[in-house]
């Protein structure tokens, strides 16, 4: 049994994803982040960053969410949303979880969290910028698929493609939401089109996309 | 036979430092950062995002440093540096990869970077924000240390002490170094005395820590 400790839509929703698509039994416990629960000392007990995703496994806390989904991806090799660890194909995938952890999902925080890079008084600096910034990636991105796709790794689904869709749902009120990138856009609607993404959105609350 | 695309000190260096603890046949192309050589069509396509390191893996070339360094340590389980997929320790050990990836080394980015987030008129405010950042992460991982070292997984050598070793030099022209806290300072000087980190810096030419 897994325990997810979640807030809708932020980032533990990709692991929420991953325990429906792989049908494992977890538990949901709801981190009021408004009320700035994920701060108080019984929840960094568990995740000393503060943030979620926490995931229970076996009773220890884990925390970062794309380590996560790579984790529960190999642990459950029969569903095939990881390469194995011997595969060709093994590189590429880890590449594009590092990219997404490294270089995307960070402009996303300081779009969210805009005074964190230069303080109050510079956050609409910041977030002027990291609009473009996030158009760069999403054209790199779908420049990818269009080259390779339909999903990142050609044509094997993997973790990798539900941690990409949940980025392009953070970016839905952006001036330039990635869905307005033809392959970005067609990957996001067949993952929601699948039965899981009906039971997240149920079970998270997601009104929208 | 691997061949790294590196600069010296680069992110490419904790990949260089894998590839001779680990004893792999490999060859070194060195790519001239000042002279924008990263930003070369040639280079471009082998990594498209204009950064070292890239290594080419029987041909095929992959970016991205931690996603390398997870899949060489992966690759050669022998060396130990990487829990095994079914070992209780992986979800902890692919934790602080994604960590440092996540959130420790943008940080660096923006250090280095600070025209960046958002432009070049607030990029002082962005340097003197970044360094007391990377101090609170430096707490974090000092007190990790302190109760659950030496390593980040304990008594346990890692790929992600390697990768933390390289994060802390970055620090060294900071007002507050990495090495002023102790036990991070012991990590990096334990894997500074190695033989590898001495074949290291004679390859790369780092004429300081």
């Amino acid at each position: 049994m897994h325990t997810l400790y979640y807030a809708p839509g932020a980032a533990s929703m990709a692991v929420h994803w991953l325990l429906l698509e792989l049908g494992l039994p977890h538990q949901l416990v709801s981190v009021d982040l408004e009320a700035g629960e994920q701060k108080r000392p019984e929840y960094l007990a568990l995740n000393p960053n503060g943030v979620v995703p926490t995931l229970l496994i076996d009773g220890t806390a884990h925390g970062e969410a794309a380590a996560l989904m790579l984790h529960l991806a190999d642990s459950h090799p029969g569903a095939g949303l990881a390469p194995a660890p011997d595969s060709s194909r093994r590189a590429e995938f880890l590449q594009w979880m590092f990219h997404m952890a490294n270089a995307v999902q960070p402009l996303f925080r300081q779009w969210w969290y805009p005074h964190e890079p230069a303080g109050a008084n510079h956050a609409d600096a910041v977030r002027a910028h990291a609009e473009p910034r996030i158009a760069a990636e999403w054209d790199r991105l779908d420049r990818h698929l269009a080259d390779s796709g339909p999903w990142l790794l050609g044509r094997s689904l993997s973790a990798a493609d539900f941690y990409l869709a949940m980025l392009v749902r953070w970016s839905r009120k952006m001036q330039r939401p990635g869905t307005q990138w033809s392959h970005l856009a067609a990957l996001a609607g067949k993952l929601k089109s699948r039965p899981s993404y009906a039971v997240l959105r149920d079970r998270e609350g997601l009104d929208e996309w």
